[in-house]
């Protein structure tokens, strides 16, 4: 048998099942009563009024610990079964009100705080004596109830406000953006809220879908970028939107595109609508963020690389043509400088070096690498540089995403040069991803089976000369799940060379700014980071010196930089802070950058 | 020979004709100096800085007005004649900083106060040492020299600003909305801003070009509303608008189209484009109003006629499809109750009845009449009436607008029952217009062609059996614009009365409500309202009993309050006002509605 429970203020309420207490029906509805003691009846913290309903008949330790507070309608939530529809009213001394506090793998832990909420209110029907408007009912019962008294409702929930109001028989929840604008208005009582955070990768696009409420993360899509129709890397795109206005608005539609069927597979995984998505937050170097909003690209591709817009901005849903729910705020973070974008003040707001003592060094491995040196006491310095995509798999031969069947762990014995491996989830072999490759080149050149110049070595067992050169052969065609033979060839390793160059230097010459020789920590960020073995990474002189146990790799953090900044405001402003502090290195002008690259191509 | 002026702290500059007076430079450029004696060279109000450039040289008595700074600097912009680049700096106290009071026509004065304002700024061209995005650095330069600090650059115009700011070579001048947001750059030094007024009738749209930097009137145009494909009156139109999503759709698109259609043709006329439009206001009654926006409409015809929305509000041109600019806003002017809608808050707005003495009594005359009676000591109270089209020349055989060739004033001679006329231009009659109809109405009534009940009397000579029945016959064929007889029919007489007694039943109740047996004034409203003759309304019983002399017209008084509204942020706010305080009485339900319609429908 349920029964109905409404709490107030807050307007929550639910069907609860008959002789659970009433601390246990809040604690259903996520309003977090105050319980020292543990739910057992002896701290009498949770103390509530009922003045309508019928409850359990009390205890004498219940009565004791309410004393004359029992007459005027007191009772102790944990302790007060609910036997019938019930009313009960929280005072604001009975709620916990403990922040949630959110952190997850690697990130800095935050509270939640999304700018999200939303409002269960009855209005009353209008009648001939008062007929105003459906917008000023609203608005007005919001006032009366929660105080909220500046507050506007956006235009497409405008036109359709009418038809829900009535159909809800004026019950109903309503979503409020940032205190100040209603997105949406739901019948009767709705709890959850849900919010997509989305990172804009060269190659790689990952949605998360996550409860608002609870900071969860429901579902992940991922998919490639399909803008690299346009190119594979960031210059040839913005090449190609400068030729006119046709090319920007197509260079635009594609990644609109591909980002509504990330959001179309990421609700349908986590059982919502698409139009139930309230908000979403964006990350994504500069290229792509100006290539997602359509603004005029052609700029930041010429010397001095001025953006169009650095500051954080909010944009509505449906001016971006998103298929989330029209009056959905779109959140952009801010841009650094030049080609240092949103995804790298996401992967700093994910890690914070600047909170920390001793000089940390940042990788972000994309398409491009934007790596940031910095501590506590020098604050933070960064840089870009163009490093291609070869650790994401791409231009490389049997390269591939770190997904299921990617070949992420290779093993050569020395001597006999016999090769094993591993692949992620354990599945037949698709190919190879980026800590693969790595992992692969490290072996290799520790076995002699390549040389410090990169050129492989045709006497190893496990090379072979394939139809553009020698190859080290991972996999026969027989045992593969392409059914293809799985191989590094010559021309890879050569990739692999100027990619972990371009980051080597640029590391180095941030380095050589701070005066430092060596950093106290490396942080790997990028969708490969979790899989990738510092130790190889070292072996190939992808990294500058560090003790081995302060290389961390934490993945997505652009990624989950976005999803804090879904969910806290207050991580929203720390964006914006770091995308000011950070200061910029423009790699290309230091004398010593064609020196150096042209050294860092070796394998130490 | 012409030179570059440029006057700080405006940053407004020109190319001046050599030999001219600063004075005349700055009032060129619409910069107002004092000027007390008319720019004689004897008040010396209109003192200002030149620290570098060639002027004439001071005569003797510049020199003595001057005194001691002369030697600073100083000199009178009426005296000192250009000859050379130069710039001026005008000191606080030069500038004459007087308000532009504006009021045409009935209108009340207002202060000229647009939200629209335009800045011209130079910005430093990007380095690689100054790399910052092209929005944060006109945003840094706007707060620099204007100290505007909290602007947005809306989306539109971000996506090009990059394009913009090169083509100008960083010369730019800013449109800023309701000193928020960015809404336009335009390059170098740009003068004139343009905002567009528009009267959304049920019948007719009108549309008016305004400068916003002085307050003109550059064009008008208008249009029948193509919104009567679905029905001559607003409730058949709110039928079709919910019978599904694509109906509110369509009818929707249809009025859109009918505005794109009015702006490109007002701009047209104006020399302007569309697209610089720079913002626009709206009145028009509640049904247009939601039909124009695609609210919900439903609830509107159902009692107790509830409007999804009441409140003034603002929109981006690009969610309405407008076709100005699309980063515009659309201010839709505030709507009263039910039916009296924000073209009745636009007459208020123009007429002000609430601010005199005595009852007025102000009538729009439109397809529904709305109708108010008020005074400073009682307030406002209101009513709408469903009159119907017959005043606006429609419902009526050869009824048409108040436009070239409509006939417009009807005299018929007692005794002989000769008629004669007149149309407005003097043009070849096309047709009657709605002052014509009450004034050949009156002429009958008064020389027995027409009894007291509304029956034609077949025996006069203006009067002939037409096809259906009894005519007055204004025009032979051979007369008229059209080829065809302009005639009044029977039919066209009933019209008449149910319009004529719809709104002498409203002004009846509301003067009811009051305990008024008589007016002190009357205004009269609408389209029609400049031609109409007082007596011949006040003959055939349109208008409650009143002195002749008191009885003013003002015509399209809710056209010209949505023209105050574009000019004025104050004025805006007093709609907003005048929406909340006017009380609104529901005629149906009076018990007194009824009887006193059908008595109204006499011609007494």
């Amino acid at each position: 048998m349920k029964h109905e429970v409404v709490f107030q203020p807050s307007g929550k309420r639910a069907q609860v099942e008959g002789k659970k207490t009433i601390l246990e029906a809040a604690r259903e509805l996520g309003i977090s009563l105050r319980s020292d003691c543990g739910g057992k009846g002896t701290c009498g913290k949770c103390r509530v009024m009922v003045t309508e309903g019928e409850l359990s008949s009390p205890g004498d330790k219940e009565k004791r610990l309410l004393g004359d507070q029992f007459a005027s309608g007191c009772r102790l939530a944990c302790c007060a079964a609910i036997e019938g529809p019930l009313s009960v009213t929280v005072p604001r001394e009975s709620l916990a009100d403990e922040p949630i506090i959110l952190a997850e793998g690697e990130g800095v832990p935050f509270e939640l705080s999304p700018l999200i909420s939303k409002y269960h209110v009855y209005l009353e029907a209008p009648s001939l004596d008062e007929p105003s408007g459906d917008a000023q009912r609203l608005l007005k019962a919001l006032g009366v109830v929660y105080g909220l008294t500046t507050l506007d409702v956006d235009y497409p929930l405008l036109q359709k406000l009418p038809g829900i109001l009535r159909g809800a028989e004026w019950d109903v929840t309503v979503t409020v953006w940032d205190g100040r604008e209603i997105i949406d208005v739901e019948p009767g009582y709705a709890q959850d809220s849900y919010g997509m955070a989305v990172d804009i990768g060269t190659t790689t696009l990952v949605g998360y879908v996550i409860n608002l409420c609870t900071g969860e993360l429901v579902a992940t899509e991922s998919m490639l970028n399909p803008q690299v129709d346009y190119g594979a890397d960031v210059m040839s795109r913005i090449v190609y939107s400068t030729k006119d206005e046709g090319s920007r608005r197509r260079i635009r539609e594609t990644i609109v595109s591909g980002l509504n069927s990330i959001v179309a597979k990421a609700c349908a995984k986590a059982g919502i609508a698409p139009l139930g998505v309230a908000e979403m937050t964006i990350v994504g170097n500069t290229a792509m963020h100006h290539l997602f909003l359509g603004l005029n690209a052609e700029f930041l591709a010429k010397v001095p690389f001025v953006p169009a817009l650095q500051k954080p901005c909010d944009f509505k849903a449906r001016d971006l043509m998103l298929e989330i729910n029209p009056c959905a705020n779109v959140h952009l973070l801010p841009i650094e400088a030049g080609f240092v974008g949103a995804d790298n003040v996401g992967v700093l707001l994910a890690t914070q070096p600047q909170q920390y003592p001793g000089l940390t060094l940042v990788i972000d491995i994309g398409t491009n690498g934007e790596i940031v040196l910095g501590s506590k006491e020098v604050g933070l310095t960064s840089c870009s540089t163009a490093a291609g995509p070869a650790f994401e798999g791409a231009h490389v031969k049997c390269g591939m995403m770190a997904a299921a069947g990617a070949i992420d762990r290779v093993r050569i014995e020395p001597g006999t040069h016999r090769l094993s491996y591993r692949t992620i989830s354990g599945a037949r072999p698709r190919g190879i991803c980026g800590s693969g490759i790595i992992d692969a080149v490290a072996q290799m050149v520790r076995c002699g089976v390549l040389s410090a110049e990169g050129r492989i070595n045709g006497d190893a067992a496990c090379v072979r000369s394939g139809e553009h050169g020698l190859e080290l052969l991972l996999e026969q065609a027989d045992k593969t799940a392409t059914g293809r033979d799985i191989v590094i060839t010559q021309k890879d390793i050569r990739e692999v060379q100027l990619a972990k160059a371009a980051i080597y230097t640029g590391a180095r010459i941030l380095m050589k700014r701070l005066g430092a020789e060596k950093v106290d920590r490396v942080i790997l960020a990028g969708a490969f980071g979790s899989y990738v073995d510092p130790e190889s990474a070292m072996v190939i002189g992808l990294l500058p010196q560090c003790d081995l146990g302060n290389v961390k790799a934490v993945g997505n953090a652009a990624g989950y930089g976005a999803r804090m900044a879904l969910l806290s405001k207050a991580m929203r402003a720390e964006a914006a802070r770091i995308a000011r502090a950070v200061k910029y290195v423009e790699l290309t002008t230091d004398p010593d950058f064609e020196t150096m690259f042209i050294a860092s191509t070796r394998f130490t």
